[in-house]
């Protein structure tokens, strides 16, 4: 073995060292995995549990209907987007927390075309995250609005004169690349349209200053990075200087300007409030605040730091120990065009996948041939990158994978 | 004082006889409140208290991301939805939970006006729940869809051939008033109109047989008479023959036929499924779950019959009781005509309702004029409705109500 090879001492070394060492333990995560899948689905902070049984028993339970007020329930979308505003680098009032993120894609679309009147052209990235096509493909089935679909190179010069806006997602889901925020976002103003950046991949996992960036809209996932459960709720971003002329279709009484006056005709409410439609989902956004909060106080220029060496560590060890294997590095090298993730290109990336979660270690497939593994600093230690690794040069040398009940595809890949 | 009037003694008498006496004890309520806002909030399920400890700690904690597959939670929307569709008399495949009654109702109300092209009008009904008017609204402002909003009595009349659906709710969230689904739904089909009812003072409250009454869309509420948690996941239904040319605009990655293989176009899935958008909200599912689990092996027609039952007590108990004192009901004495609860008008409903629930005892204020107290034999005593018509004699007699800090409005009325 090369003497200059990364050893498992010299990630416990790291592990001792790093000074986000103490955050995992906020998290619940079980013994015997090491998780690479936080970028599908987040583990549970161990806030979650108290909270939710708070807002089981007290707040539902005891103040019952009375929570509405007396718990601040009814605050809770603009409280908890407050909270996700300072990770992205929003103000306050910019930040809401609401329905999924594919319906919060539809509103924001939607109020991108009516802040660009005569423009009908919404430019999106071939390749992006589905829901986000299916969406913008939804809207213009019922709108007549065109979607122009190009490559991420092609991005800046697909958006012209007649383009209402853009939205792509900033760190590909499948490659873990990141795009230019601000380069791209100043292309878009300097033609009258707006830059909207799906942030799945980017809230809780690179540092973001969408004020500083210019960014007019944004959505962004909650089950991910932000730890908030499965299904979590999810937010949109609206840049203050858009909400006066701020609508969307979803029209609904939490949006309302006065929900509980039930005046018979819709007054759409001020600033970002009148992004919210139905009743927020309070059980959810307790779990979904929890993993917020399990943010305050985290350095992410220290998070940042921490991925990239995890990632830089991934990929030398991959290089080191898999070298022959059939299986490549596809994630960008270059630190400042990839997010929180390495991807893996290898032919059958399925069943090695399935093959990896039988030993515990949990990343994920995506089609046709990545296996996607999620860096996430605030729970994982480097130690964890190395036994990965490790795991994947022997299920590769045994050839395990092989095994056909690793061909068996389950429902969710 | 009148010998005949109903005593405490006779309310104690008929709950040691309650068939449905034991029902009670499936649900958390404490012990010094009488709740009559389960129409709005009901109360967690004691099932609710395991589920989500399994949800979090299990399947979230141990499971993390495998349990999409493993817990089922993929299936989650058509499992709950499919239970859902016995309390409402509809097929399995015809129900689906998601997202919020109010972003359901735009879907239906998009996939009407899809299923009845060259018809551009929505009939809606004047004074019904405001979200449901909003909703219409906005789709009416991005289609060019034409509202048509009548008084009830003129419903019938309002469906002519120009118009694609009528959009009502079945229970008035008001009054409690129950129009007749059936002759309305007959109505429509004789002009080729399609029939929307909206169920969310009816599913759980009321039974249902949508089937039955051959209705073609449905949408209700999963945090009120199906004690599904704060903000609940919502359902929706869409009868069987209308599967096939279902369309929705709200295009999601979980409503396409192969969600996990990430393809570039959309492909509706098959029926119902295509209703999806985003990913189900698991956390708030497991909840909603525990709340319809509750009804399961419960008689509806026993429900039926002591909700019945409690609103001719509580309207007798206020006659005898609270006569000369300004307040008078206004929910329909006609079993027929009403839904279960009991509403009752009194010029200074706000700063009485707020005394009331100072006092443990809990409904709430509808604008103008209304005191709405909600009738859920699951949980409700006959003793409860004595006790809280002695507490609202006791509050307007002794005016109680007139004190400075029940004025005071409360942001959730």
């Amino acid at each position: 073995m090369d003497t200059l090879a990364t050893t498992r001492a010299d990630c416990l070394a790291l592990d001792a060292a790093d000074p986000l060492g103490a955050a995992r333990d906020a998290f619940e995560l079980p013994p015997d995995v090491v998780y690479l899948d936080g970028n599908s689905l987040g583990p549970p902070p161990r806030l979650a549990r108290e909270r939710m049984q708070a807002v089981l028993e007290r707040e539902w339970g005891v103040g019952l209907v009375r929570s509405w007020n007396d718990a601040g329930w009814i605050e809770a979308p603009l409280r908890v987007g407050a909270k996700i505003a300072r990770l992205i680098g929003a103000a306050p009032g910019e930040v809401v927390v609401a329905d999924s993120t594919t319906v919060n894609i539809f509103k924001l679309l939607s109020a991108a075309l009516a802040l660009r009147p005569g423009r009908r052209v919404i430019v999106m990235r071939e390749g992006d995250f589905p829901t986000d096509g299916y969406v913008a493909g939804g809207l213009a089935a019922m709108t007549g609005a065109e979607l122009r679909c190009v490559a991420a190179t092609e991005l800046e010069g697909a958006v012209e004169a007649d383009v209402a806006a853009f939205c792509v997602t900033h760190v590909d889901y499948r490659t873990g690349e990141m795009l230019d925020m601000h380069g791209l976002t100043a292309a878009a103003h300097r033609v009258g349209a707006l830059a909207m950046w799906d942030l799945c991949h980017s809230a809780g996992a690179v540092p973001l200053d969408v004020t500083a960036a210019d960014v007019d809209l944004a959505v962004g996932c909650g089950y991910k990075y932000l730890n908030g459960g499965p299904g979590a709720p999810a937010f949109c971003m609206v840049a203050t200087r858009h909400h006066e002329r701020l609508q969307q279709p979803l029209w609904g009484w939490m949006g309302h300007a006065a929900p509980f006056a039930f005046e018979p005709g819709y007054r759409p409410g001020a600033g970002i409030t009148r992004m919210l439609s139905g009743t927020p989902p309070m059980v959810a956004i307790a779990a979904l605040e929890a993993g917020v909060d399990a943010w305050l106080g985290i350095d992410m220029s220290a998070v940042r730091a921490k991925s990239l060496a995890l990632a830089d560590l991934c990929m030398t060890l991959v290089a080191q120990r898999c070298s022959g294997l059939g299986i490549e590095v596809v994630t960008p090298r270059d630190p400042e065009r990839r997010g929180a993730q390495v991807s893996l290109r290898f032919a059958d990336a399925y069943p090695l996948c399935r093959a990896l979660i039988a030993r515990g270690v949990i990343g994920d497939f995506r089609p046709p041939d990545i296996l996607r593994l999620g860096l996430t600093p605030l729970y994982l230690r480097y130690v964890d990158i190395y036994d990965a690794v490790e795991a994947i040069r022997e299920v590769l040398t045994s050839a395990v994978w092989r095994r056909p009940e690793y061909a068996v595809r389950t429902v969710v890949t």
